[in-house]
């Protein structure tokens, strides 16, 4: 369990560096309007934005690494960001967590009337005043602000450095899929991946995966269908539907194909190397006569109970300890990210229908989706065209082993809006992960190309800089 | 008076292509939402947003000639703007004026309780819908889109260029003082240029009115002064208080610099030909026994009453007609301008004050200004270093006889972000107007690079897209 004691390690730095007497824990707090896009008296309502701030490897002046928060508490992301660590003495660099508003303590008061000011655009920002804010109060205008984010924190680093050039120098955009939405890629590229990584691993494994939905549904059909059920997959309350059931599986085979990592990690739950594999290794061990299902079952067991120490599931009750509820609330309004199953896939396919979508949206929220809002305002369509001539210094890093990877940008775009992409290998913002011995070449490559960008960036700043200053 | 037939020919070609069966009426306004950047209930309620359009000289799937509408009714804005349509048969290009919301009849109901919608952002997130609904609806989408504007509408044009590159190409930003907050420049410039301008055309002239001022004061202190006063400056009414003719006079005098355009026009008011020069002489014809204060009248009365019309005048209620109130309402949210007079200026000096700002704006709207919030959003600060690295396809077009001039782009900033600039020549956005036969050798020029960078932005565009067609 190398990671988690890295993990431990990150968070305890920062507790350590806030507690300094430098940064009291009251300057991770900043107030901020409610909304920065308006100026109705309910704008100006605040709530507190919490951020993690390390000095511990910077030299005054020099550049500052600010990670932009995604859906989850902030400490989370921190735990798994090690990367930004790893390379902060190299640059001599500060580091800043944000956290994202309306997730982990960045939560404003009377959350449900407010829930509308959550959005990706109020984020951003949030960031960039926050940024400018943090660069007053240290005296350090001048220094060159680097911005990384995975995932959906990996959207917001790329869509910051778009929008808001004039606060950070350049953008690492780790496994962000900025092209799922309205129609750019196809929908179906998620449970693609997710059932290619499977049959990468094992062929049989892919099938009897793809053949354990169906087993699972007689369930439905048979008396006390649903007592069998509970007992074989060892649920600590009966089950009151099937579907809950497929659903537990469909979630353990997605988050191990993003979290395939290729050392033991923690991210969305503690998993040994290479998970995906392990979990066919589970599948293709047993023998020949036992059920697919029972097989499927026992491979989903590694994602919730790899540790051993659970005795029962509690399927119907899948909590979120990481605060995502927010994410739900995104989705149904800006973040409309199509999704569908093709019959391609190891899962039961289904297709994308946005107005189903919409009406679930307006039951569950009494809000409308905007599903053309995301590409009207940070652009996707055609993007190569658009950005060949326009931006730069983003580094958009994907593994394709990584569900989400077919959603981002693959190809380089121009001599500093570059896609780093490893064939074959990597899942979901595996770079951002702190380095460890056993990491494999492609990784420290990968890794050792990111580091050389921003070193281009950070002194190709600080030449501008001079240049600048002789020039006055 | 051949600029305004020009205006009236631009209108009536509008209102001509509008009433073809091709556009309907009907389809110059667009409902959008108050609120593209929150999810509150309040933020879906609608506005109907109006633009002029006319497809006369299109070529199908040609360029998109769009003209980001600023602080008043858009017919004023198309009036003065006849480059487009000068340029237009050239480039077959569809014209499109969008009208600002909160502005002529693009204003929401219940105007008093959502003023706080009004903003630059807002702004330009409705213009971005509107263009790619427009190019939907012609089954245009791949048309280049190209946005003009001028002064605010120019700040509105560069600032749409660099958060929505995905939907312009390029922009026109003419007279745009983006530099005009935070104290990027001095605050002291808009008078200071204003004097100049005065100064340029006769010395004696800029003394005058110089030393107008204190006779001006004179007044407050006599018996019956005002009564005086009023009888001097022919007003309608009595005068209940002396500022009052200091600002009918400082108006004229500003608003006269900027239009200070080589020929007859009608911008803010009719005047012939370089107006500047025309008050001068006015000035310096005069005996040499005449009082100073008379001659400042004088003078002022070309721009109130060039026609002679006028038997009086109503100083007290200085009526806009072009809707400019919104405007008073963004200087004290966003649009925090800071501005003084230093006593190097010809005006009376008078210094910027912050707090006495906020209040005032506190006291008039009840709204507290946010005076970093344009540089955080927009930048500003060091803006040649951010935009050498970043961006691509503006032109900053400034003649450095406009009193906003020095508030604006005035260096080449990249290959393609580019200044074209004026010395000793040019008014608010004189590129703008329509062409015509008195135009100066400079004028005709720069209208010459704007063109040919425009033409260059378009056949890049065209060129790429033929690429990417064939890379498929």
């Amino acid at each position: 369990m190398e990671r988690m004691s890295a993990c431990l390690c990150l968070v305890f730095l920062f507790l350590t560096v806030v507690a300094e007497a430098k940064y009291p824990p009251g300057d991770t707090l900043l107030p901020q309007n409610l909304d920065h896009f308006s100026f109705q008296p309910e704008s100006y309502r605040i709530f507190h934005q919490k951020y993690l701030i390390s000095s511990h490897f910077w030299r005054k002046g020099g550049p500052i690494f600010v990670y932009t928060g995604n859906e989850g508490d902030i400490e989370w992301f921190a735990s798994n960001t090690g990367f930004m660590l790893d390379i902060a003495p190299k640059f001599q660099a500060l580091l800043v967590f944000i956290e994202h508003r309306f997730y982990g303590e960045s939560k404003p008061h009377n959350l449900a009337k407010t829930m509308g000011y959550l959005n990706s655009q109020q984020a951003l920002a949030d960031y960039a005043i926050l940024i400018r804010s943090l660069k007053q109060n240290l005296s350090s205008e001048a220094s060159p602000v680097v911005v990384f984010g995975g995932s959906y924190g990996g959207m917001l680093a790329a869509w910051f450095r778009l929008k808001y050039p004039h606060i950070t120098i350049g953008a690492l955009a780790s496994s962000a899929p900025i092209l799922q939405f309205d129609k750019i890629v196809p929908s179906s590229s998620f449970y693609d991946v997710v059932s290619q990584d499977f049959k990468d691993a094992s062929l049989n494994c892919f099938e009897v995966i793809k053949k354990s939905w169906r087993e699972l549904e007689v369930f439905s059909t048979m008396k006390d269908g649903l007592q069998e059920l509970s007992k074989k997959f060892r649920t600590c309350k009966d089950l009151h539907a099937v579907y809950l059931a497929s659903r537990w599986l469909e979630t353990a085979f997605t988050d191990t194909a993003m979290v395939n990592y290729p050392t033991p990690a923690n991210f969305m739950a503690p998993l040994p190397a290479y998970p995906v594999e392990e979990m066919c290794k589970i599948i293709d061990r047993f023998p020949l006569e036992a059920s697919n299902l029972d097989r499927a079952f026992a491979a989903a067991s590694l994602y919730y109970n790899y540790s051993g120490s659970e005795n029962c599931f509690d399927i119907e009750n899948q909590t979120d300890p990481h605060g995502l509820n927010g994410w739900y609330w995104q989705a149904c309004t800006e973040m409309v990210m199509p999704i569908s199953c093709s019959n391609q896939s190891m899962f039961q396919p289904f297709e994308y229908d946005e107005k189903v979508d919409q009406e679930d949206c307006l039951k569950e929220y009494g809000v409308k989706p905007r599903p053309h809002w995301i590409t009207t305002e940070f652009g996707g369509h055609r993007i190569e065209m658009v950005l060949k001539r326009f931006g730069s210094n983003i580094i958009f890093s994907n593994g394709m082993q990584d569900p989400w990877s077919r959603e981002g940008v693959l190809k380089n775009i121009s001599s500093s809006i570059i896609a780093l992409v490893t064939k074959k290998a990597g899942a979901h913002h595996t770079d951002l992960r702190a380095a460890t011995k056993e990491d494999p070449e492609w990784l420290k490559e990968q890794r050792r190309q990111e580091v050389a960008e921003i070193e281009k960036w950070i002194s190709e700043y600080y030449s501008d800089l001079r240049q600048e200053e002789q020039a006055k």
